[in-house]
């Protein structure tokens, strides 16, 4: 069998029998490559995610430089909340002042038709779609998860606890509910127009649900990811689902009916296959800091994970979390070249 | 069986038959509480830390003021840090300039007798013991595990990813375990030192353990938590590990031979007691801004928690972590209250 990666891609999230795995990294379009520092250099964070021409550049440069077999639109996941009308200020990590805490507050949050609100993001995946095209490479487009959006809104900013956001939850439920409600309907409008302006696979990151335990986890986070994949077109692009530090979640987060899980590095891989099964396909999972070692331990690292994931439906190499601003692009350029060294057997 | 908390407490650690679970909290003496934030206007950190007198009286607040069932040390992980000749700025989480790269820089360490270049440590013990049992309530020592403080030290301050450490863990392996192992030796002399100034439980505080995968941790962390159960005397004092974010190392964490697991709040408590059985006990395990929640919902929890706890041979109510600054006393009330209602049956 000899796979284009688009075809290997598709197959590999739905479960169809591939040659190999498909490779490719979470944040490769990122600060580690002096090629995108280079384009980086001539704009603001928020200024690359809003000019399309920046944001095919490097969206391409893992593809065209690395080897990539697959290509992730460049963008944020707070680029859909300025369309609710709220003042974001990338630093690069979302900043949003006030913060969000009151019902009178969510109910304020704009409703706008998101093609208009960020028609960028739309032109981008556009002109994607016929550059990857002729490489034969999959598109990919993306959403934050609601709780992770919320959690910023809530918060105002990261943070190591996110007390603020739970106080919320235990104090003021309804108005948390009612947030997650509104950022559902933002995320599902924002996924199916990516999809349909060229998006093939669409992943949504949940950067903290980790946060919760497997209880809180259900109440909260699983309702927004069942609606989010039944409301999703994935007839025309798979659903992958990642939730950062989720390895306490994993049975829950199958419940969401996404195609693939895509696990944070502190899952065992092995494990995790043999749990999914023929419900799901798997993403990952090296740790990024894993690109510090050796190429001869990176090439073995992802032969070992290839074969971890073999008791999967399917299975997607690729890191347990986004490339870090100090990979060494060699670590980078072993991952790949191993994973595209595998064969079928 | 009348038990005290002194008792009840040593008897929990060991899997001997208790009226009820014990509790205490995590960072029971903190900024939450009006009354220590009294004390600590008058000292910095560091001082509060050197002061005996002061480090005495906020020890005994959660105690004498909210019925603590066990009061533990005030201190931070990183004073006997400050015994190697390292400077170390508490901010209040430590920062360390430069951070240690070499094996130059590991060889440089100084090897102090412990009791003498962290005298004021003891000496609250020894006042704290005289205080504590004439209230019968236990004495609990600490200590920051050996790669929790290398972290600090490698990183030089805390760290999302901790990526210096990981790159000198891939690169310069020797380097890390040869300041593992001066680190270790550090632990077990420090622990020692506070069981001979009277601590009865010792808690050992891996924070950042949970960064590693359990093939990682089995490799780095495992070996050192072993030599230190080993190695402190826990015929006069068990030990108690708590490895934050480490709901994926539990299987692997009991075999470092500590009497109790210290479980974040992702664990599932009820799978965690079978799991540990016979062969340890577990402590915790609410999320600590679960203090949040009206009081009802706490006790319901405490309740829960301690029905979950049954299977395992002994269990200590406590949080998943410390309590954290904006906690509201009520909170704190309230867990302590549900806790000591309990009753065996």
């Amino acid at each position: 069998m000899k796979l284009t990666p688009q075809e290997r891609m598709l197959r590999a999230c739905r479960g169809e029998s591939v040659d190999r795995p498909p490779v490719w990294l979470m944040r490769q379009a990122g600060r580690y490559l002096p090629e995108y520092r280079a384009v980086r250099a001539k704009y603001s964070f928020l200024e690359m995610c809003q000019t399309p021409d920046a944001a095919v550049e490097v969206s391409l440069q893992p593809i065209d430089l690395l080897g990539s077999e697959a290509c992730i639109l460049f963008s944020d996941i707070f680029v859909p909340i300025l369309g609710l009308g709220i003042d974001v200020d990338f630093r690069p990590g979302p900043h949003v002042d006030p913060p969000l805490r009151s019902q009178a507050d969510v109910d304020a949050l704009a409703k706008p038709d998101i093609r208009e609100a960020v028609p960028y993001v739309f032109d981008i995946l556009r002109q994607l779609r016929r550059e990857v095209d002729s490489r034969g490479v999959p598109l990919l487009g993306f959403a934050g998860a609601p709780f992770t959006l919320a959690a910023y809104l809530v918060e105002g900013s990261g943070s190591s606890h996110f007390a603020a956001l739970k106080t919320l939850l235990h104090r003021e439920p309804k108005v948390l509910r009612s947030l997650l409600d509104r950022l559902v309907e933002l995320t599902v409008d924002y996924l199916n127009a990516q999809i349909e302006a060229g998006a093939q696979v669409v992943q949504l990151f949940d950067t903290w649900a980790g946060l919760l335990d497997a209880a809180e986890y259900r109440e909260w986070v699983l309702p927004t990811h069942r609606a989010i994949a039944s409301r999703v077109n994935r007839a025309a692009a798979p659903l992958i689902l990642y939730v950062n530090n989720g390895s306490h979640l994993l049975d829950s987060m199958l419940d969401s009916g996404a195609d693939v899980m895509s696990l944070d590095w502190r899952v065992d891989l092995a494990d995790a296959a043999r749990r999914v099964g023929s419900r799901a396909s798997i993403q990952g999972n090296l740790d990024p800091c894993g690109l510090h070692a050796p190429g001869a331990e990176i090439a073995k690292r992802v032969r070992d994970m290839a074969e971890a994931g073999r008791a999967a439906r399917g299975h997607i190499l690729n890191l347990g979390h986004g490339c870090l601003p100090g990979t060494p692009v060699e670590g980078v350029r072993a991952f790949i070249e191993a994973a595209r060294a595998l064969s079928a057997d």
